[in-house]
């Protein structure tokens, strides 16, 4: 033995007594019986690269991937035909055991994978849970994460959490929502600004400020009871510069490097513009969206299929009703339809909603499934569902317009929904005035009720699937221009010794009441109403900022009536009758009072009529 | 004989003892050897449709169409086959023949089906004849017509003419243009504002005022001597109320009828809005524009065939180069297709730019041939190119924009450029910053010369097909606010007498020659440049309001920057490195002098480099 030889050996001494351990084994678990057999599991633990795996049970183990990082090892296993069962993973070195570790394949819960989601019959309620309800004043503060509770930070964390919203399922019940729409829950251990929890640092574990895996599973199981669904905040794009793989990444390329940080240029236009420079394409899709957030890349296909389990973990575990994805269109174009398909192949009738921030519908629908612009580039996102970004932005000042001109008024809502022919699928819309990035209507409007209320009606009656934000309900307002955390303040009553509780009818200031009411009474009312939830549309062109609608399908006809101008209208019907036939009356949704449609209609200033015709 | 029967046979011999006599044939005649070989003649004179038609040579009649109009007869017969040649219409009555025509087919010009049209490689100069030059002051009035010339009018006729037209071809051919678009040349007899001739009296002849067909003859092959070609503007969508058809109307339903006169909305998104109501959509296509032009019907086949036969002779008679056609999205949706498609049959490569005045790509692309927005309706319009009007728009304010922000700046005119995917052929996109219906640019930016250099170096240098507007290249300016006539001002020099005469060098004042030579010398570039005409684009984010793009082919790459800011700028060229490639020079077209574009490259304010790379 030369010296070399000797040293050598030394080496591999020391490398193979240094203490194995397994530190995360994710996902931790995984289902039987899934449509997808194959599951790549990832051992992370120090050296455990060094090891040959070997399992127990005949399961077959398919393919293991080391990377550079000898700290990680990816094995893919064959679930197929494998029951619900416990097997144990052997890690040998040198054909002896050094240590073994147990993994379980759970039963699925029945009709699983048959799964219905949320959908245009639903109200979607968005909460920022930090800024909803402290249910759980015990967890507000984590001594193992960085950020502690105080609530005199604006942009601090404030103690809401899941046990919060399980405590008010009955006000959103009464409210008429059906699903609720959190933002990110998984563990967020930024030093600052944690409480908007989009930069997660482990999405397999509940931030314990918001609760325990546990307790996101029971807020689940309480939804379903009433009937109502969940929807995840799901975000593929990046994760916090705090995540514990980000410390010790798996590959180099696990992330967007130009080395390290460079700032998106946010043009989402580059995806599909012809005449994009590359390196623009690039820096849109590879380029992160802050600093704080190192940006994920998806066509590292062991990174994909990392978020594809995730995600397809959440589903199974916490019984799931649907995602919204964050930042749909900033991630890698191809890989992110890949990490949809994946998701909506395992759950056929699974729904995802992507945030496609746009300003322009065939924009818009190039990211929908299906969609005929982007089959002009063969691209499909398989993305079942965008948000009404264009409608989002006729809101933004449309009802302060008075008069009509040949732009202004009504005629920015209805050019909206003339552009619906672009769509694959116009009932699966998200439509919003509002959510947690943009100015609250009810600032922008000076909680004027009349814009609130013809805002309302227009989501509860078009087509789509309506979004509604927490506490504008209760006439809620925040300044967007004052910073974010000024359009995400802490719903009243949310927490203990709150002088004004909105939560409850006893509660409420007259105002508060007063939107409340009006809220309720709709959205009830469209809970039922089929002929909303998928029933055609026909829209009149508006005349003298007075906007006419109809839903209908072949057993109900309503009509929908919105004075945008600030004077009282009377106008004839006449102009409507392949709409009205045969039919009489109109019994008022809000109201319920009755009138004749044959005949002059007259409606109020700024206000708005929900006729069910008769 | 009883009571009924003596006066049924008094009416008989009343009618046919009418002095019959045909007051118009049209066609007036027609070519041999056409693809269609279909011709429907109409003959119009008092109760001419009591007689029986028969044709001399074997001339095959197929179908004979009478209305309830007994002064109108329509005569389709078969022309295969049949040589260029005269043969004769005998109309009988009671078997004895009353009358005869003669009716010529002659021959076509050699290749006439397979005439090549205007494309890419062409700046079209559009002209208002009537404010352009007046070259013959002798037709200034027609004592037949019924407006006469007052130059003193903003809005009369000002006595320009073909003549006028024929005797600039130097001056133009000079400025770099290759084809001429000229509003509409037929008869508008109209008592006001006949000088825009959009509501046109007969569309078989020239008015008089402007020339004789036989000079309109003259004027296309004055062009083509020049290799300039000539682009007819075609009205299918209405007449004017002095149309003499409209006075004795062949059938009620020839124009659309409410009864007369209704206004259209205008809103043309109802010819594609699956939501738009079908009343809507019909007042949009078949109300008037206003109420002195009478609304086609191209519903009606013989309406329709009309047209279309019309178009097809002046494209034979007048050797014609293309068609711009007014208001195309205002026209019955199907009929106008079946227009576009019969004389795109009839000559495979004419092209035909349709006025479709939107404001969103995917809606303007609806409009254009094989477009893939249309198709998610299975419709095709089979219009060969469309206006860039969102280009327009962008046009509209950007270079008054010193500051970039998120929305302003640059950026509006790349992001015209991002939804270039939607149309089914960007090269066939007419390109313009005005036109006669639009503020002028020089007024709009006060004349300010740099700003005119932005603009037009973009529209030289970007994909589609330039079009320039009368005057503009002297300076010309116009106030839309102040109405049409002031944007379609008199072309200084077009009149005798005029102190000032642009269309010379020595006439020129300092500030014109400033205009005309700067646009001469970019235009007579772009003749040659090929990869102008077809070459690929990429071009980059704007960054400080400085927007670079390069067109590429094969054989040569062309780099153009804006600098847009109220700076100079110098910028690294790395960024752009997948289209700098080897290149180490550029070579200003404007200038000639040569920059070094692997370093640092420095531009002034408001201004524009057009590079060769080499």
């Amino acid at each position: 033995m030369n010296f070399t030889k000797k040293i050598n050996l030394l080496v591999f001494l020391l490398s193979v007594s240094a203490f194995a351990q397994i530190d995360k084994i994710e996902p931790p678990f995984w289902y039987a019986g899934m449509h997808n057999p194959e599951l790549q599991i990832m051992f992370y633990g120090k050296n455990i690269a060094q090891y040959e795996a070997s399992v127990s049970n005949n399961v077959v183990i398919k393919n293991v991937v080391k990377t550079e990082n000898p700290n990680y090892i990816f094995i893919t296993i064959d679930t197929k035909n494998i029951p619900a069962s416990d097997f144990v993973f052997s890690f040998k070195n040198k054909n002896k055991v050094a240590f073994t570790k147990k993994y379980t394949l759970k039963a699925r819960r029945k009709n699983s994978a048959q799964r219905k989601s949320f959908d245009s019959s639903d109200l979607i309620y968005l909460i920022m849970p930090d800024r909803f309800a402290n249910g759980n004043p015990n967890n507000d503060t984590d001594k193992s994460l960085n950020e502690k509770a105080d609530r005199s930070l604006p942009g601090g964390r404030h103690g809401g959490d899941i046990e919060g919203i399980i405590k008010h399922l009955d006000y959103l019940e009464e409210l008429g929502v059906t699903a609720i729409w959190s933002t990110p829950l998984c563990e967020d251990n930024d030093k600052v600004h944690s409480y908007h929890t989009y930069g997660q640092s482990d999405v397999y574990k509940i931030d314990p400020r918001y609760g325990t895996n546990e307790e996101y599973v029971r807020l689940s199981a309480e939804l379903k009871k009433r009937n109502m669904k969940l929807i995840k905040d799901y975000v593929t794009n990046h994760w916090g510069a705090e995540h514990w793989m980000y410390k010790d990444l798996p590959t180099y390329d696990w992330i967007h490097q130009f080395p390290g940080f460079s700032q998106s240029n946010y043009r989402m236009t580059t995806q599909f513009d012809t005449n994009a420079a590359a390196i623009d394409a690039k820096n849109c899709m590879d380029g992160w969206f802050v600093p704080s957030m190192p940006d994920l890349n998806q066509s590292n296909p062991l990174v994909l299929n990392y978020l594809i389990q995730n995600a397809i973990w959440w589903i199974e575990y916490a019984d799931l009703d649907g995602f919204r994805v964050d930042t749909y269109s900033y991630n890698d174009k191809i890989g992110i339809a890949k990490w949809t398909k994946a998701i909506t192949d395992e759950y056929p009738y699974f729904n995802i909603v992507g945030e496609v921030w746009m300003h322009d519908q065939a924009q818009m629908s190039y990211w929908q499934k299906d969609s005929p612009i982007s089959a002009i580039q063969s691209y499909n996102s398989y993305l079942p569902s965008v948000m009404d970004f264009t409608l989002h932005d006729a809101f933004g000042n449309v009802f302060n317009e008075d008069k009509a001109t040949w732009n202004d008024g009504m005629i920015k809502v209805y050019d909206n929904f003339a552009n619906d022919f672009l769509y694959p699928n116009v009932n699966n819309l998200l439509t919003f005035v509002e959510n947690h990035d943009t100015g609250r209507f009810n600032h922008i409007y000076k909680n004027d009720f009349r814009k609130y209320q013809m805002a309302m009606a227009l989501i509860a009656t078009v087509r789509g699937i309506p979004q509604i934000y927490y506490g504008s309900e209760i006439g809620m307002a925040g300044d967007k221009g004052k910073g974010d955390a000024d359009i995400r303040q802490d719903f009243p009553g949310g927490w203990t010794g709150d002088k004004n509780n909105a939560f409850t009818k006893a509660g409420r200031t007259e105002e508060q009441a007063k939107f409340f009411d009006f809220s309720s009474k709709l959205f009830q009312w469209r809970k039922g109403k089929s002929v909303i939830h998928s029933g055609k549309m026909t829209h009149y062109i508006p005349e003298d900022n007075v906007y006419v609608y109809f839903r209908y399908n072949d057993n109900e006809t309503v009509m929908v009536i919105i004075n945008n101008a600030a004077q009282p209208k009377t106008f004839k019907t006449a102009r409507f009758q392949e709409n009205i036939k045969d039919f009489t009356s109109g019994k008022d949704v809000l109201t319920g009072k009755s009138i004749n449609v044959k005949e002059d209609i007259s409606i109020e200033e700024k206000s708005v009529l929900i006729l069910e015709l008769k």
